[in-house]
């Protein structure tokens, strides 16, 4: 995050919008890595991660358990937008310390939408990637971890932020939706069709000029029209989902 | 690694280049993700990480430990250029099938040149990021664990099949200088200044390529120069050590 959201005034919706933009490129970038390995569909299967002493768990999500379980410790999930795939982590083994988050929810993980994600991302691999199996499965499940995150934080970040910064702009429409649990209504609310399409054709762009002069025999390129359509159906969506979980939650 | 390296007879020099130079967007990527926090000095000093149980270990040592041992089950290191950084990992986990190698030393940890890529990354980071403290450290370290491993990948992947490869070119010369353990020998004859040049000045038109759209109110951008150096005072020349120490330990 480069910049920050809160002034004495609030929230500022510029700011958080300018970060989930520079959140865009992380996640190309990783997704474009991602694509350096085959699909290696083994690697999703249960009773097929060949881990030793493990039952149905697939290999991927051996490695993102305790991937998980490892930034637990570290703290990760006490910051509001990261928030984890998996239940039943252990406790933090650090203090994380935290500026006052602004927000007014009890329970950041209201807003958790990895069930979505983690959907949705599992077909963009199929997309992204040559499918066949090149033996590559600790790289392979090693970038779907990263790439996991850096979308979750995108969406966990929106719904939180985005939400509030929209409630504090106008607090008694969004006071009046979240109290009669109208989620139809909260979610035309919060709708703005011209920025999500100006999201979209950025999105599109970057993934095109990122790789525009990569050397093919070298390098694998990934479709913009793939990523584009991967925010438009998913990130985009379940931002707005968890945005209106928070407002569903939040204080009054 | 998208292209094969060997065939009938015996390894593709060419082909060895092509897997090296894709390997650069990796590295460059996950750089310019790191360089999207500040410096964070604080994580990699000693007696500093706030870790619960910790002792004189850095919050990023402490990480980079962690990370690999969790690596190790998963079987990373049976993988002849993942080389780890850290000593007394635990076993693998699982089953790594790999093809032969066609490598002819008996342990590629002899080719282990991590102390020097840490030693040298840890100065690129103060040149790449905002040297402030944003707290953001566990996302720090992430970040400086994934572009240690790229780092170390592409250089170890280059000691060991560059150096057999050349071998198998030239060798009755590289064995008669291996016999008379010449260092200075064998680097003379596994240099090849043009094409270096040619690798650094691709590498600074990636950076700035990557990076010529940028929005920079919403991300930072990283010096090419500064990544350029980087290849040049440290990738090239840890190559080129991890060669010295294949051909001196090579079979004859």
């Amino acid at each position: 995050m480069l910049l920050p959201i809160q002034n004495e005034n609030g929230f500022d919706l510029h700011s958080i919008a300018a970060n989930l933009e520079g959140l865009e490129e992380t996640i190309i970038f990783i997704l474009i890595n991602r694509a350096q390995f085959a699909e290696n569909r083994v690697v999703y299967q249960p009773h097929a991660s060949g881990f030793e002493g493990a039952g149905e768990e697939s290999l991927f999500e051996i490695r993102l358990r305790r991937h998980e379980e490892m930034d637990a410790e570290f703290g990760r999930f006490c910051v509001p937008e990261e928030r984890p795939f998996m239940k039943g982590l252990p406790a933090a083994k650090r203090k994380v310390a935290l500026p006052p988050t602004g927000l007014h929810i009890e329970d950041f993980d209201v807003v958790n939408v990895t069930e979505g994600i983690l959907d949705a991302y599992l077909s963009l691999v199929g997309e992204i990637c040559t499918k066949v199996d090149d033996g590559q499965y600790g790289s392979s499940v090693e970038h779907d971890v990263a790439a996991l995150q850096a979308i979750a934080r995108r969406v966990h970040f929106g719904a939180l932020y985005v939400a509030e910064s929209k409630f504090q702009l106008n607090p008694e429409t969004y006071a009046r939706l979240a109290r009669a649990g109208d989620r139809q209504g909260l979610l035309r609310e919060l709708t703005r069709a011209e920025v999500e399409e100006r999201i979209l054709g950025r999105i599109a762009l970057k993934v095109e000029h990122i790789q525009s002069q990569i050397n093919p025999l070298v390098r694998k390129s990934i479709p913009a029209d793939a990523i584009m359509n991967f925010y438009k159906s998913s990130i985009i969506p379940l931002t707005k989902e968890g945005e209106i979980r928070y407002l569903l939650n939040r204080a009054l």
